[in-house]
């Protein structure tokens, strides 16, 4: 072809990307017809099936998963990473058990959410279904492909899984496993499928499979989720940023705040719940920060305070701008003394992510001021920001959590993955 | 700039719209953050000052409309875009009445829509909120102008409104007049804003506007839509094209039959619930058929039809595979006989757009399979398509009806512009 040149082979990399994937969306789009009217029972057994094979396959499935974790450690990945890939006999049966759990929630297809009917004797209802076929995007955590994998299976909906290069080994005896389960289960073939090439234009080309893939779901870091949504035609479920604060308020209960942000920044500091700035009235600065300093140190915490801060706790680098409006996902914690509710809901507002924001208050006018005016998928008070999860609020079973405003918000559980439909029933109106 | 050479002023004319957007975007949010708080009695003093200074400025309207209509008839524009551009003081009024309609209607702001309470004591609730900024991007249509900020307005969100150039005039004074009934209710200001350089590059700028819009609302073509969807970063919901279909069962009742295929075809053949082809059982073509094709044809409407319904019908065209695809919005009918109701749900799932889809059938078991296959934002069994609208489904508003399965599917009314934070109360709980 004239002028194709140097972009030959790289133009038909891209063809080649595509219609994989448009192979795999039209398989997808079959099975997630098929898979819409299920039975709650066919898949339930079909969940049963994955975590028996799951326990039954320990050996195959960690000794792919070595093979995974050596080549990461040849190519010199950190001890996260490393530990992010790992799957022990410990793990494999942990997400067994979550597989066998998803068989206790309730299935949420086929609900009848409304129904009402017009002055014409129209009788309208509204439908619980799937969203169809799912396009999971994800990084080297291989845990990863048998929840989602699960987790859409309950929920009605076919999908297809790029996990990371990284994971392959791993992520073929999963899902290699998940497809024999489910073909043992009767439930339709390709409900669940990995993408085998996980390279950058297989993914490139999911971004835009219109019309085969409905939704995408990015899961991994903040570069990911930008690179999905940038390049996204198909509709994304935006999960992710947190960074999180807490605000403790004049009329806070200083003995409820202490936990409250130690619990927040270190119970688990790589997460997207956990506090990353915290917010002191300048009332009780002096009461609650050299003491929670000190604690906060004594656990690891570097802190990186305002100038108020550092008058009232020794050690403190100085906080810079970028400090605010960073997800540390570790144990750093920018502290700031604010004038009043007004300054930290400012403040909130305009550096967070808006995933979860906590106030320690007592004063009920404070309070209603702050859950009113926070903008974001969860307003906590009193409370840890670590309970905004799936597990913790109850949804049984979590694909991520949302921090864009449209379809969901916050933690997203089966429901968060369905549609609805509207069926009219008339007897011959019309307009 | 070095090797800016000729693209110098585009990127210019580039980074001046983006700075006008997002100067745009950063008012609205203001604007948002305060009408999210604001009282439905405010809200609907707003809506009433708005319809009020309709009507008292129907001469002023309708002279700017005038340049409007007589610069788009001077550039050659069709009768049918003459028309929907040309505002005359019975739409004007129309327009008023549809927005006082507005304050009869339910705020869905502050609605909690859920609250549980964990084992831990944790109390949990879901509020709704509004969406914030949604950002408009229409064709030339002035009644959208008003439309779509008196629903944001309604629904708590502030707007950024992008029509088209070819009714700048006629939205400036709509704008202008908005912006002024909004001061007068003490509503927040900058609540409506109207892009007033509605050229390509402010349009772009809107697409990627992410962090200062919210949602974007494309409301007009297929190909502005289709430009949308392929140009944004800021997520949006999508309305629009509508390959609606009718399908005749063996078991219909063909006295029904007969009114919903002439309704669904010929009510309004511009709209997007209109009827584009006709599927028909094979036992009930030749009953059908004949005299179905004649009122059709006597009704001004060309058939486009397969072998079969070209035997039964004269001066029916063949139809082309793209017949089968293509949303007509015009005088048009693709017609086919099928087998069976299998040939049919597969023939509407392959070609349909996902928007309605109309059953005529007794037979239950028929009924269930369609309601159940098809993949729709509306299924209609016995009545016309016409009636998937906000109107007539009773939401007494609508910004345009969804086609995409996230967030929102088929009408959209006050509800659909709505979003939900969670808030969780506790009283020092940490995980």
């Amino acid at each position: 072809m004239a002028g194709a040149g140097s972009l030959g082979p790289v133009e038909q990399q891209t063809v080649d990307a595509t219609n994989e994937i448009i192979a795999l969306g039209r398989r997808a789009q079959t099975a997630a017809a098929q898979l819409a009217l299920a039975a709650t029972e066919a898949k339930d057994r079909g969940l049963n099936r994955i975590a028996d094979a799951l326990d039954a396959s320990v050996e195959r499935i960690v000794a792919a998963n070595a093979q995974d974790v050596a080549r990461a450690r040849e190519e010199g990945q950190t001890d996260a990473i490393l530990d992010r890939l790992t799957l022990n006999p410990e793990r494999i049966k942990e997400i067994a058990e979550a597989v066998r759990a998803l068989t206790k929630l309730p299935d949420p297809i086929g609900e009848i959410t409304e129904s009402w009917t017009l002055a014409n004797g129209l009788g309208i209802e509204r439908r619980r279904v799937p969203l169809g076929v799912i396009g999971m995007i994800y990084e080297a955590r291989p845990n990863v492909t048998v929840d989602a994998a699960t987790i859409c299976l309950k929920s009605g909906n076919a999908c297809i899984l790029r996990g990371s290069a990284s994971a392959l080994a791993t992520n073929i005896v999963l899902a290699d496993l998940i497809d024999a389960a489910l073909r043992d289960a009767a439930l339709p073939a390709n409900c669940v499928q990995l993408v085998r090439t996980p390279d950058r234009e297989t993914a490139q080309a999911m971004l835009t499979a219109r019309g085969v893939i409905d939704v995408l779901i990015p899961r991994g870091g903040a570069e990911l989720i930008r690179a999905v949504v940038n390049g996204a035609t198909v509709p994304v479920l935006e999960t992710g940023v947190g960074n999180c604060h807490v605000y403790v308020d004049r009329s806070a209960d200083l003995l409820k705040a202490l936990p409250i942000v130690m619990n927040a920044k270190t119970h688990r500091p790589g997460v997207c719940n956990a506090a990353e700035t915290l917010l002191v009235h300048e009332s009780v600065a002096k009461e609650l920060l050299p003491e929670l300093g000190v604690r906060l140190q004594q656990s690891g915490v570097e802190l990186r305070g305002d100038d108020a801060t550092r008058k009232l706790i020794g050690g403190v680098l100085k906080a810079s701008e970028e400090d605010w409006s960073t997800e540390f996902l570790d144990l750093i914690l920018a502290v700031k003394v604010v004038a009043d509710v007004d300054e930290a809901i400012k403040h909130i507002n305009f550096y967070g992510s808006r995933h979860t924001e906590a106030i320690v208050a007592e004063d009920a006018e404070v309070i209603q001021r702050f859950t009113d005016e926070i903008d974001a998928a969860a307003v906590v008070v009193n409370a840890s920001t670590r309970f905004t999860d799936g597990g913790e609020f109850g949804f049984g079973a979590e694909i991520g959590i949302s921090t864009q405003k449209m379809h969901a918000r916050g933690p997203m559980g089966l429901r968060e993955l369905t549609s609805y439909k509207y069926i009219i029933r008339g007897d011959g109106q019309t307009r």
